[in-house]
């Protein structure tokens, strides 16, 4: 790795670990989108942003962005940005590391005296990770025109709809239709692999081909919550023998699906309700969450077609039924922009840092900026692949490189952006 | 069924309707033991049991009793209650219809004008439900010398341990001791059967032969809690995989064991709970409860034994540890005292009462009784065996027909074991 980068990797390590420590003591590393917490730590990025001269605000979908003019307003913006938010119990840097990555390039512009021609806007995306209300990447979506009535009535286990929520952090849902952008010539956004790709190549940068379409499946079984004492085995209407039967299901079939190779492809229930939930009550209703991901959509829909036929089969052989198998989110996978994904392979070139392609197997603001613009990704190692969870790890050295080749990136695109555009009208 | 009984059907049906109306108004029936709830009905208890003459106590095993003096303190105490708690969105009957049914026993005994020889007490017992401290029986256990330093040291999930929660609604852990009786000559309980044998025969009242033994298995499976999206299906170390195959296993095995036919078995996974719970997040941990029941203890040997094996096979297969595999209870199957069996079916012939013998699938605080003292219990119908829920019902008639049993039988054994007790002393 080269090590004379042409920014302060030990600033930029500070900012991740400062924006780090705000978070829930009893379970770090927690800042939940919408919590005071989250608020916190987006005063604390706000004040980050004014001290590298950005001029900070928060647009109607609830989006921190921080912005520096370019010399040509014409031009359009190049974004940099990810999400300060994170999952119960996550980590230090899935997010937070982009965020930051995006203050420290705008520091470092302004140090070396360069002054681009792009505007240039840091973006903190509001709530990336699921929410309570049931939705990931709430301000991409909203910066993209994706974010609908629908959704804004989604409301938390206390009651409170997103769209109250998205009015108490800043955003206005009556005015959804301002946040969205048509002024964006390029968005960057670095993030931790989440994989162990990376490090087990011992290469420096990823640059992201595509990232995975997510397919998110509910199912609610209802059963009888008898007595479990004095309701004989053949009597019962047993809501989790069918969803264990369906979760032994998921796994089988997304085994099946992966081993052929071609593609990508994962499936998880990560959550599993069962009520009411007492040792001495056979069990009346359980939920379960589906997560399906791929880069080819067609095994999506080969799986699902799969889970809804077993599943029905698991319910009618507990005798019980099934009020719901619904689809509760639907992201198609995508492609990253080619001429960006050169530029960011250039520059860890010109870096002398090793590189890749890989694809994504998170789902990331970029898959909803590409619907409005270019986009492209870097990712960094980090230990073992682990994340969403405490011990979450990326080297200081390991984010200084990422962040340096979208430095540079921006810097090559700044004119060769204008170039391009240049040649459209001609 | 016979019209014409020797108490108050009304009045015992009006009682059992107001103790169900104390309930937590958005999940009725609810009235958790050691709640505001709880302690507002056992208020209620208290002063019906004061206007029905009884001297009224709590004793420091948290018992709410009532007493009323015999002609012969020598003869010692012929007891009759059951409890007073519920479990979450349980029903109006279960427990409250035999602490009702006492209260009324002793109303109908004062105004027939007997005053008997023995001492009658009405026991509410504490938390006969399982409680948030993850025991069940609380009363009857410290009743019986079977509450110990252990158990008190549960917690529930706010961290207050049973042995404070215990103090706090009126007992006294350090003084258990004092709660041991040595004075009881005879237990009886009135409870809804619970199951569909009584109504489906159109018969009265079941005399219960024996109360099946209860074990309970808490098992923890231990993965990783990767990311659902970069996590490949061959590295993953999920706990769900593992527990939803044991919770399969459960149920196999006990289809198998009452399939056997010669004695009762029945097991339920009525708890199953995963961490972190994210739909992106795969299970790192999995906590399940088995309750396994049963009137032959063999049978519960060879389940848990099987389960065992099994369980352990499951988490080898899906990568993940098993650090827990735990008994949390176990109680063997008791048998009720023959001579309390042969007065309650004798006051069912003399009041014109169809019954018949029936073994108990649900565990019930005569079962820790008949370790201090001859105890047996009357089951009534209830509607369709629904119980634990809140549809549980029972009629009127069947309450106080079960009601009716039991008033013979105290009137009958109220001489009869003077006579067995000079027999002794012989």
């Amino acid at each position: 790795m080269k090590t004379n980068l042409p920014l302060d990797a030990d600033r930029l390590w500070a900012d991740v670990m400062a924006l780090a420590d705000i978070t829930d003591p009893v379970r770090p590393y927690t800042r939940r989108s919408f919590t005071a917490l989250f608020l916190e730590g987006r005063a604390w990025l706000a004040q980050r942003f004014a001290e590298a001269g950005l001029v900070t605000r928060i647009d109607t979908a609830g989006n921190l962005i921080g912005r520096i003019e370019g010399n040509n307003p014409e031009l359009g913006v190049i974004a940099i940005g990810s999400h300060s938010d994170t999952v119960p119990s996550g980590g230090r840097f899935d997010g937070i590391a982009g965020v930051a990555t995006g203050l420290e390039i705008v520091r470092a512009l302004r140090q070396s005296g360069a002054r681009l021609d792009h505007t240039i806007e840091i973006i903190d995306f509001l709530a990336e990770e699921p929410s309570e209300y049931g939705l990931s990447c709430v301000g991409s979506r909203g910066m993209t025109g994706s974010l609908d009535g629908k959704m804004l009535d989604l409301t938390e286990p206390g009651g409170e709809t997103l769209r109250d929520a998205l009015r108490r952090v800043g955003g206005n849902p009556d005015r959804l239709i301002e946040a969205k952008r048509n002024d964006i010539s390029a968005f960057l956004e670095l993030h931790i692999e989440q994989g162990i790709v990376l490090e087990s190549r011992s290469l420096d940068v990823g640059v992201v081909t595509s990232i995975v379409g997510i397919r998110r499946i509910e199912i609610v079984f209802q059963g009888e919550a008898d007595h479990a004492g004095t309701t004989p085995m053949a009597l019962r209407h047993d809501a989790l023998a069918a969803a264990a039967n369906t979760v032994a299901a998921v796994r089988r079939v997304a085994e099946q699906l992966a081993a052929e190779g071609e593609n990508y492809f994962v499936a998880t229930v990560g959550i599993l309700t069962v009520e009411p939930s007492a040792s001495n009550i056979v069990p009346g209703r359980c939920r379960l969450v589906i997560d399906a991901r791929t880069t080819n959509p067609e095994l999506t829909a080969r799986f699902v077609g799969t889970i809804d036929l077993e599943s029905a089969a698991h319910a009618a052989a507990a005798k019980v039924t099934r009020p719901k198998f619904e689809t509760l989110s639907d992201g198609p996978p995508v492609a990253c922009d080619p001429d960006l994904r050169a530029a960011l392979r250039q520059g860890a070139h010109d870096l002398g840092l090793g590189e890749m392609d890989l694809p994504s197997g998170a789902g990331h603001d970029a898959a909803f900026m590409s619907r409005i613009a270019p986009s492209a990704m870097v990712f960094v190692p980090c230990r073992k692949g682990k994340s969403h969870a405490p011990e979450e790890w990326a080297d200081r050295e390991a984010i200084a490189a990422g962040a340096a080749v979208i430095y540079q990136a921006v810097r090559a695109l700044d004119q060769s952006l204008q170039r391009s555009r240049g040649g459209e009208a001609a």
